[in-house]
């Protein structure tokens, strides 16, 4: 249809549709940079699903049965500004959308789920959005199964550019979705056929209609700009079974007369003159910025549509038991159970008195099997590697299409869609998600890992066959950079125990993040419990701590992490026989230990000893300690690696790469 | 067929199969730990490759016109090495099958290109393989494009597994190779129906073969496990146009009466009883590693089938000229051009005096200007970035499957595809590959880059947008500890030019290369040329070099890179005014200065004045320069990023985060 014959058959929809684009085009020329194209050609297809189909409030973008809504071309950010601020959302008020992209704002130039309550999930780098959902998807199928259809039944809907199904990623969400069946999931495909360079076919010719039925997926589609089309195509999208993609085809900078449909419209602001003569094809005689009267009302009903439902969700929700309310919250609100501080601690002392030699790895499975059944909101899961990375404790059972109420998922080999999911299931609320992989392939998953750093979503990566240490499989699956990846990546925990009980202790800080994620490095190989002596403190939430005194006048300060702190303890004994005074230090956390008071740190690294630090991974992250935080504090030496890794039986390896005890000494005898 | 049929049907295939499978077996078995189920599984189909379609020579494994042969499912190891030892590779002695994973062995737990020449490409990390062999055929289509049929001209073969199509690089994979119409790519599919976690139906009900005919592939199938019908469909394969995907439907462990068709054949020996029963199925009475004088010489027969094929291509590239014949071989070696060092000087020497301010990208492009045409083997691209990466020089034109000449490939929004594909390409020989995407999406390609680094490619990263200095995009868009994650992994060269005569530097030492990719860390703002005294020597070779010595007595070192070293000049001007004698380091790769003698490290960093280096990025990778490498060298004190961005206009994000030139000048102050 053409533009003049839409208005005319759509009176009222393409007034409220206009209103977002010549919203989107006003901000964007103000910021001077910004994308216009998508929002442009999204508006109909987005005035059809908030006037008549989202379940949302927005007075209460956080109400806990509203639609989730995913913006994955996260590019497209006006397009939701503009929908949040003429639907009434308070925290986007009219000035936030002049102020789009600039400082302090909270009209970013990509959402940030941290900066608006509706935002769901922060988006931008591609397919992270579809991805996530899958994951949003999940916890309202758990849920609903766990709390019953009158307190949890609402839908997940994505937008997803052309970007967003070439990234990798979406293959994986496609695949999980479709074999979990997810049927209150609907991805509206904004299929505009223009990338960034061009045409979507100088890079691609997939046909994605059959690409998605091929993984079990509903398809359907429609002509993205018009209304009544779109409203029978989301119609039947709701009826359908398993995730539906809906093919909406959209013409990007719709309206522009020189700019749409081309990559002129994608990225750049279109240019007054430009904006003029779309407003004046649009019929839109307002300036910029102006909302007339009648289509802020029209848009501000829209907007309070939910409030009945809502009404009535919070009459049931009054209904329910106080304790039932509270444990809904709780869980909600990500609160960890109080029952978890004396669990960790009956469970830390039987092990101190048992003092079993297992791999890190086993005893998080041990400690997943104290955590899980006293808090019932986590969902596990690893990428295909379940045996592996111990990730399933006792009584969990597999969540499937058959077994909703299962607390496991196998995400298959899909680390990067995995990672996504995880942080969906959080940002649903109601779940703390963790999961397993090789902590090599932290590479994989690396896009939604630093997503969940930035959104502040504290799950759990439960990342196994942490360095040399895992033996034969070799270099490909060694990590020797991971650690100091993680450390660099602002707001992450990374957690490298060196027993059984510091890995509890471990979890029990994972367990209780409220906004930051955490990473266990775990030990394929069986290291001996250091720590016999029971004590009620979590001394892993200092970060690091005297493991063990030195004897007689301290020369020496040892450091380690996780399987080394056992070679560094043995050093200590050789440096003692030799009347070297050697205090050793495990520090799994150093995030932890550099957020402790200066008089604790230098408790723990007075200066002037000499300094040696052994971890089987890259130095980088160890300067710091070693060399004093002001300089000039210490001696020092490092053991540790300094290329990649190799094939052979792991104590073999150790000795090639000189990760020994006797390395260690010499090493400390060498700088005194 | 039940196994009794086979052997019976085909008794001498059936005994080089065998062959395969009894070495697997023995091997896995040997070494205590690997994967003999894929391999068992696999043996026919791989049997019928090598004895029937494969080109290849075992006495030259790296014979310029033999087909590639990549396993993707690389835990599928022992096939390769069962493979090569009994065709006769001189590197694989039984030897060496008996020491499979052992130190030092070249028959790695998954298999190295570094370690055996008959290895195409490291596997492992599933998925990187097939993504590979998208590069490997990409660059057989440039080069006989380039140099005719007569000299180029043979196929990409590809084994994939269930894990390789569940990741979501294989869809990255899958569409480029599809869009390219890339007929010589050949992917034979493990179709077993088994993952670590169980059947593939527990995570993935993906139709695979719909999913391939929706990006354009040609899809067959066979039985894998009857020779003629695997025949007969590699035989249709290569006539096919466009990739062909052959669905080999497998049983994993094939023959082993308890663990067929289960998980338990996929990671663990068989045990010596499963073992000898499954021979006993075979009808393989041989002792272990033991290979009747037969069958090892019928396999050997195989091995030379090409070398009448190779000799007659050794005979047409003798014909041609000398200098033909010395280009081929000096692209297929990755020998750069004489001509580079010349002309990076001649341009070194405008930029000084014409000292233009560009953003390092803009530089970066007027760089590439002077080097393709100097370097015919270079092949360009960016992952939908082309106009924001500024990687398409002037007379660049695209490759795709109406223009095999073309020199530029538009990857699409694929970056980790692009990553491996551009590995491909190397590996193949012939090509030197550099690719754009912003840098803060080194997130989505590590997996690929860290074998760039670990397989010794030296492909070039042009990761633009390097630091909060993008702007509005925001903090999805804006690397903070990017800079410390390449820095953090051995074998790679991470440089950040500050203005467009380093920015040459650069370019001419990761074109040099022969073992070690590069990452080019690049502005989106523009910067003024500091350099402007032009100096032939390339300073940046160094790592370090003071760009401005101190006024007077030297209290203080500043150090910087890219951006920031605008900024630390600045602050020297500060500092002198105050009559504080300042030195800047400029510090544009800090790989190159740890590898400058000590001598030199001392004379750029002398001890004793205060440091403090400016960076927008996190500190981790500086303290070994602040601090000292031995530590107690100097005070020191860091200007930089500890936390996220923000959208905002650049100018004010470096003053909302503390980065400019009156912190800097504080900072030395207050530690002075």
């Amino acid at each position: 249809m053409e533009i003049e014959e839409l208005r005319k058959a759509h009176p009222e929809h393409w007034k409220l549709a206009s209103a977002i684009r010549a919203l989107t085009m006003d901000a964007v020329q103000a910021a001077n940079s910004g994308h216009p194209g998508a929002p442009m050609g999204l508006a109909d297809v987005a005035t059809v699903l908030f006037s008549k189909h989202l379940k949302f409030d927005a007075s209460a973008p956080k109400w806990a049965d509203r639609d989730r809504f995913v913006l994955s071309a996260g590019h497209a950010s006006m397009l939701v500004y503009s929908l949040l601020h003429l639907a009434g959302d308070e925290q986007v008020t009219l000035e936030q959308i002049k102020n789009f992209r600039q400082m302090g704002a909270l009209t970013a130039g990509h959402p940030e789920n941290f900066l608006l309550d509706a935002v769901e999930t922060t988006t931008g780098p591609l397919g992270q959005g579809i991805a996530t959902a899958v994951g949003m998807a999940i916890a309202e199928e758990s849920l609903r199964a766990h709390w019953g259809k009158k307190l949890v039944d609402h839908r997940t809907w994505v937008i997803v550019g052309d970007g967003c199904l070439m990234e990798g990623i979406s293959q994986e969400a496609i695949g999980l979705a479709g074999m979990q069946e997810l049927s209150n999931l609907i991805v509206l495909w904004d299929n505009n056929d223009i990338t960034i360079d061009g045409r979507v076919s100088i890079s691609d010719k997939t046909d994605q209609r059959a690409r998605f039925a091929a993984s079990g997926w509903t398809v359907l589609h429609c002509d993205g700009h018009d209304p009544d089309d779109i409203d029978r195509a989301l119609t039947e999208a709701k009826q359908a079974k398993g995730p539906v993609l809906v093919d909406c085809k959209t013409i990007i900078g719709f309206g522009a007369p020189n700019k749409s449909d081309s990559y002129a419209a994608h990225g750049a602001p279109l240019g007054d003159e430009e904006i003029a003569r779309t407003k004046a094809i649009y019929g839109w005689d307002h300036g910029p910025f102006e909302i007339p009267a009648d289509v802020k009302s029209a848009w501000e009903a829209i907007g309070s549509r939910g409030a009945t439902e809502r009404a009535e969700w919070e009459e049931r929700f009054a209904a329910l038991s106080d304790s039932k309310r509270g444990e809904f919250t709780r869980i909600m609100t990500g609160t960890v159970s109080k029952k978890l501080v004396g669990a960790i601690r009956k469970f830390k002392k039987e092990q101190a008195e048992t003092a079993p030699k297992v791999a890190t790895r086993k005893a998080s499975e041990m400690v997943l099997n104290v955590i899980n059944p006293i808090c019932p909101e986590t969902l596990g899961g690893s990428a295909d590697l379940t045996g592996s990375n111990l990730t399933k404790s006792k009584e969990m059972s597999v969540f499937n299409p058959e077994n909703r109420k299962g607390r496991y998922i196998n995400y298959g080999i899909r680390e990067h869609g995995m990672a996504a999911a995880m942080n969906g299931l959080f940002l649903h609320g109601g779940v703390r998600a963790y999961g397993g992989t090789f902590f090599c392939f932290t590479d994989y998953a690396r896009g939604a890992m630093r997503l969940s750093a930035l959104m502040k979503v504290p799950t759990v990566y439960v990342m196994t066959h942490d360095s040399i240490g895992l033996g034969e499989d070799g270099p490909t699956h060694q990590p020797v950079e991971h650690l100091a990846i993680c450390r660099a990546t602002p707001n992450t925990l990374t957690f490298r125990p060196a027993d059984v009980v510091e890995t509890a202790e471990a979890w029990e800080i994972a367990m209780s993040q409220e906004g930051t994620p955490s990473i266990l490095a775990l030990s394929r190989q069986g290291l001996p419990t250091l720590r016999t002596e029971y004590k009620p403190q979590n001394l892993t939430a200092k970060g690091a701590y005297v493991i063990a005194e030195a004897d007689g006048k301290r020369q020496a300060i040892l450091m380690a992490t996780g399987s080394e702190v056992e070679i560094a303890l043995k050093a200590r004994e050789i440096l003692q026989a030799q009347a070297i005074g050697t205090r050793v230090v495990s520090m799994p956390c150093m995030e932890l230990f550099a957020a402790q008071d200066e008089s604790y740190r230098k408790r723990v690294l007075p200066p002037n000893s000499v300094r040696v630090a052994v971890e089987a991974a890259v130095r980088q992250p160890w300067d710091r300690w070693l060399l004093g935080e002001r300089g000039r504090e210490a001696k020092a030496g490092f053991v540790g690696m300094d290329r990649f890794g190799a094939s052979a039986p792991a104590p073999e390896l150790y000795e090639k790469f000189g990760i020994t005890p006797e390395a260690v000494a010499d090493k400390v005898k060498a700088l005194l």
